[in-house]
């Protein structure tokens, strides 16, 4: 590996670094625009806790147990808790580090970007009701212990790599994690007033800032650029480009299969589907987006927007609050996006289809028992869901004593 | 050329790629600013529309159309449809496919993001009052075949191409495609109800939301560095820097000239003004961009500038409703950019100026006939205009059954 | 120096410079978030503005000023005014010109994204009640001239530079530099009506639009990996990723700081503290980010978030009025991050906290001279502060003639 080429990826992985951190962004943005605006500082305030607490939790705890020497039964990373955790190894800035693609500082921070995002995925879905300090300590375990852990079965090279499961970018490892504690948390903690009536109607409780979520969409698209184009860990010209034409064309099928079939379900030009569709297209695409064709991403972000629309009505159904659909965007497509890499592509095939079911299943278990332990522990002793009244009047004026928008008039509901 | 250097080329020009997309963000941004709150979400669904679509076409017709092997009568590219149209060429990821500037996917997807930023400047000038399904066919057609075609005349090595054309990034070959678009789709739609009163006065419609259309401008400068900066087609260090700074210096000098000239004229500092003097600036400054001297890129951009107050001021005398400027903005200082080669920089000469007024000229009446040929279609059909009740009640609540901001309290206008 | 590597470290430089551009637009928003929605244009006009005439300013001026060849009695750059000043030797293209970081070009324009960065801190603090012609007038002499002289002490070669004075990226000469004149100028300026009461108390004027100012500290945030990513002038990996990493991590640490801090001053979950904790972690941590450990950057970080929340304490209870909190975090965290580099990391000592003391002071000291002549000239010529109706009805309207939400029922106060 020549000392040039190493420059270059590295130079590339930082950028990537960067648009991941731009992320953080686009779901603060998607998140308050699609809820209403008596909840808006409570929800920038847990998106600028999580990406600050998640990057030194990261430095502290997370890096090292992602990465372990080896493993305690075969799925327990071998990390004893080690305070100021991260010390670089003698070769951690040269082209040595990680096959010339990056340095040691340089893959800390990409992947304690990604740390944090799986918390964030969490926030949007129990918005508006859950009880700040019960979040922040949920996302402290759930970044710091339960993503790197998971994340160690197959990044880390744990059990799940060794079995050939394949995850490019983290459908299942960022995306579904994020999910499955959302279904989690978002049963533990049950609707939001007014969303599910007696009469059996669901009540619509329309965003307040639709531009606002529109940009975090935005956003959030270019951030995956660094996402998946970052996840090829080197600048390799051909699987960097390869990977941000599927993942463009997968967010664009996304996006226009949304729309269709909401057209057609509901004959109307809705934005929200549209929106989230291209969201699904780009989950969806993150588990194989190097493996596949154009025409395969073209039909991976179709069917992705095509569950969003299904999923959405789903979870409804269930009587599951998601506000912002999280659930159906990061777990549903994010399921779809690992299950598609048996499907289509370069590995396609009836076996990788198994494996791929089990790193589904192994991942979503061990989600669901984690999320469940934390946050029936936390509604058991210091509880998650804010009082009546709160919730009536929004949690920024009790929670946070400040008005988001002070000098407009506003409607309350 | 060595390996290394490609992959660096490569980088930057996927950076210039995720710059240009999200152009589209900052046009968003932009037109809802501009308009009323209560077109907002029909503007956006447009917009996210417009880069989906756009990327799905150019991926099936628009890239192979742009790219001909030979032209038919030297004018028409010698493309037969076919679908699903993208096949890689054996050397497609390698340095020997395109001078060792990029890979095919990153060439693809950077001109994707550019052949969908042509419609999105219709989308401007027609906001407020245009069906949405009309303005989808419309996009569709013209994205997928005029924007490619015009290409190709100079870009695709074509007539005008040969000729000794210059167009760096697109002054003609994408704003004023763009911008000739939306001066025939405006004449044809007519004014929004209230902008030329019977007295002949005209009517102030205001933009709603002037921090989101300054930050959209922020951002269309910024991704004016990917605009003009990848246009170089590599990362050769004196092009690509040279380019950022006469785009930068074009951009400032834009704006400061809008700025003084409106107020020696209406004695107001006019924020609106300055912005589009900026974006004129930058649109004047893409013809040429690799060409000028700092000097050369003051007076290039100080000339756009006062053309956007003057152009302004001269669509509104010729009764023409152009909600955000787009006309100034992208046709006027488009013109003014490709003439620019002619009279500053390296390239500047009678001879030079005269083919690109052939250039203009030639673009301008194939792109007349085209989009005269594609909206009056849809006019005489099914109708390019809301109905007089859809346009008082805005559209967002008659074509999307939404509000983008349901939380506060609105003056109807 | 290599060809290749030139060209990494050039494209590494644009992406750099691309980066401190959008700090600008955060910048924007943060101001006006935290201000009242009168004053919302007025803000944006000096934002745009200030970016506009600081490039074109420092491509006459600056630039030269800032890297002279040779000082007059080693403090006044010998540099006499040459309009049109930018001239590129003859190896200004080459790997020749800066040890093979960047182009000419990259560097000035890269710089002139810092020179234009100073005024638009004093832009934030003096919001709300300043003359905009007398703060235009203000920021061409203090990005002209003033921040230029300052920069060549050290940035230029200059005396404080031979001292071994280190300021890795601009704590103290782009951050306190701009916080120095906004001390100056919200002192000369007086307080806004309504926030320091007869009785003693403080008046809250609570900030019109929360989201708009978190997002801007989310692309200040981002543009920190430009501003001091960029610093290393090079894109050598081990430097810039550890620059990185601990910018990201003090500006986690000063939010997390100043929200604990808060929180157990004023029993609240203050997003704004935390907010302006972020920004005082990259203030703090950008003299000596190439210097510090993970471990450093943690405590600098801290501290930073610390000082922000007693900052902003101290200086309310000083009746100077600073809307945003521009001089706690530029100006008290600019100086204590100056410090830190005696403190902390690989050059801390006795030694180098004196000489790290002699540069704040000396900095400190030529800022509030220049600062306090040029206001206090406009102060008693033209007039700094709009008249008490014009403050009161807001200086949109008067300014401006423009609302910046016109379709929105608001609250004047």
């Amino acid at each position: 590996m020549e000392n040039t080429l190493f420059t270059v990826s590295n130079v590339w992985m930082m950028i990537c670094t960067a648009l991941v951190f731009l992320m953080h962004l686009g779901f603060s943005l998607l998140e308050i625009g699609l809820t209403r605006q008596k909840n808006t500082i409570n929800i920038l305030f847990k998106n600028i806790f999580i990406i600050s607490i998640g990057l030194v939790l990261y430095a502290l705890v997370g890096f090292n147990l992602m990465y372990p020497g080896s493993f305690i039964l075969g799925i327990i990373p071998d990390y004893f808790f080690d305070l100021f955790g991260l010390s670089i190894p003698e070769n951690g800035l040269t082209a040595e580090y990680a096959s010339g693609g990056y340095t040691y500082w340089t893959g800390f921070l990409f992947q304690g970007m990604f740390a944090a995002t799986a918390a964030t995925i969490v926030s949007g879905a129990v918005a508006e009701r859950i009880k700040l300090g019960a979040f922040m300590v949920f996302s402290i375990f759930y970044i710091g212990i339960v993503y790197p852990i998971t994340g160690s079965w197959k990044w880390g090279a744990g059990w799940l790599d060794e079995l050939g499961f394949y995850d490019f970018a983290g459908s299942t490892l960022v995306h579904s994690v994020g999910g499955w504690a959302a279904l989690v948390a978002v049963w533990l903690l049950g609707a939001r007033i007014g969303k599910f009536k007696k009469d059996g109607s669901i009540g619509a409780i329309p965003g307040h800032n639709i531009p606002l979520a529109t940009a975090g969409v935005f956003i959030l698209w270019l951030g995956w650029f660094g996402f998946n184009g970052g996840s090829v860990l080197s600048a390799n010209p051909g699987s960097t480009s390869l990977v941000l034409v599927t993942t463009c064309i997968a967010a664009a099928s996304g996006g226009l299969a949304a729309f269709f079939v909401s057209l057609f379900k509901h004959k109307q030009y809705d934005l929200s589907m549209f929106l989230n569709g291209v969201l699904g297209g780009l989950v969806g695409i993150t588990a194989g987006a190097d493996l596949m064709s154009v025409t395969d991403s073209i039909f991976i972000g179709f069917i992705a927007g095509t569950l969003i629309v299904l999923g959405v009505g789903f979870i409804d159904s269930m009587k599951l609050d998601d506000p912002v659909g999280a659930i159906a965007v990061h777990l549903i497509c994010g399921i779809w996006g690992t299950l598609a890499v048996g499907i289509f592509g370069s590995m396609a095939g009836w076996g990788q289809f198994g494996i791929q079911l089990i790193g589904v299943l192994s991942v979503g278990v061990f989600c669901l028992v984690s999320a469940y332990t934390i946050i029936k522990i936390l509604k058991s002793t210091v509880g998650i869901r804010v009082s009546l009244e709160e919730e009536q009047d929004g949690l920024d004026i009790h929670e946070h004593g400040m008005d988001a928008y002070p000098d407009f008039r506003l409607n309350q509901h």
